[in-house]
């Protein structure tokens, strides 16, 4: 697809592309979407370009559609990324040499691209990543293990990472990510896991309950011999409603 | 200057710009700084756009100091807009025939502009409008008495107002805009006012002391009649920690 892009540049919006962060969450592992690129021994966030006749958060869901074949995910954008030094002459030329598309044609892209940062959250059991031909490498890395990205793509994740991490304290999560019926240990372990530290119990448990999103069940999990914890689900039109107006009031 | 950048467009990132909400506040009101569009009856954010050779941050920053006077002055990037529609043909062609410009050396600026929004928060009284030209019309105007605006400016407003009054939560302000030695009344109507409503006194006075940024004085405000109220300073040193890692401990 770059290729035809490069070749057709006219068809897309000029010095502009999309980079989507896409979190993937499941049994208190957070994994990050990467590609390895075909020019470079490095990986790349998944991006895109955007079309002249499409709105950029429509190219946005286009790119998380088209490399989880998911839809209807929570996608946020979160900042736009514009040095004059995020791409460079040589990144420019070694994807052109690898496409042997003539410099002439390609010069465009050798120039500086602006950005836009968008990330998603989804449950990577459900998010099967999808190849654009078949020797293409995508795949889950965990968030811990990501290895040399292009560009500026490791500060594109990083705040990606630091965004969500902040937006714990203003929206609800766990929605499409923990099962049906969950135990408040399960709720704790997502946050845990996505903030990278240990909680406190009883705090979490009251911070959780304030927010009044759960509805309390009267069913215990079974196969647990000792002392099973209560389960939970979340109560969707609540959950719906602190999502729209923000989950802390604040002042 | 927009004449020159139609003009000589090479000089400038293609299909970009930016946009700036630059809040005022002064003795309990908040006003935005918006400029008189030459071309039509509306009012226009101050705008810019990027020099190749120039970070998308740095051309922000441009426009904050050549339209306040000041520098040194906090400035956050909130969101990209980029909807097809945000800028169309006839606005386009208006601005063309408003700079006597021939529709093919200008044809680029009739075709969609993705814009990255900035906002800053300064006193107004000390931010002079700075006018290019002495034809220009360039003030600070109340965020209740806003007149109609060009394209999606109003979008753009209303989204600048709503991040600032989220990021009340995330990090302190107050420096710059009141006096070095205010009331707590005076802080607190700050607070009001940015977010329009009323706050619980002792709500207030109770959140903001657990911030930990403010030195209490042995002084009190003089030319009180009744029951002079307590000054307080920020203190810089604790403030800028907070400033830096976020006011909400969170989880």
């Amino acid at each position: 697809m770059l290729k035809g892009i490069i070749m057709n540049n006219e068809n897309y919006q000029p010095g502009l592309s999309i980079d989507c962060v896409i979190f993937g969450f499941h049994d208190n592992q957070l994994k990050i979407l990467l590609i390895k690129t075909p020019y470079e021994d490095k990986w790349s966030l998944p991006d895109g370009f955007i079309p002249i006749n499409e709105d950029i958060d429509t190219a946005a869901v286009t790119v998380l559609n088209e490399r989880t074949g998911i839809e209807g995910i929570f996608l946020r954008q979160f900042a736009t990324f514009g040095r004059v030094k995020r791409n460079d002459q040589h990144f420019g030329n070694a994807v052109l040499e690898h496409f042997k598309i003539p410099k002439e044609v390609g010069k465009w892209f050798t120039q500086r691209f602006v950005t836009i940062g968008y990330y998603a959250l989804v449950d990577f059991l459900k998010a099967i990543p999808q190849k654009e031909n078949s020797r293409e490498i995508i795949e889950w890395i965990d968030h811990k293990e990501v290895p040399e990205l292009i560009l500026d793509h490791r500060e594109i994740l990083d705040k990606a990472l630091n965004t969500l991490r902040i937006e714990l304290n203003l929206m609800p999560i766990g929605y499409n990510l923990l099962p049906e019926k969950f135990t408040m240990p399960e709720l704790q372990k997502l946050y845990e896991t996505i903030l990278d530290k240990k909680l406190d119990r009883r705090n979490f448990l009251r911070k959780i309950n304030n927010i009044g999103i759960l509805n309390k069940l009267d069913e215990k999990k079974s196969n647990v011999a000792h002392k099973a914890p209560n389960l939970y689900t979340f109560d969707k039109d609540k959950y719906e409603e602190v999502l729209k107006n923000g989950l802390n009031q604040g002042w």
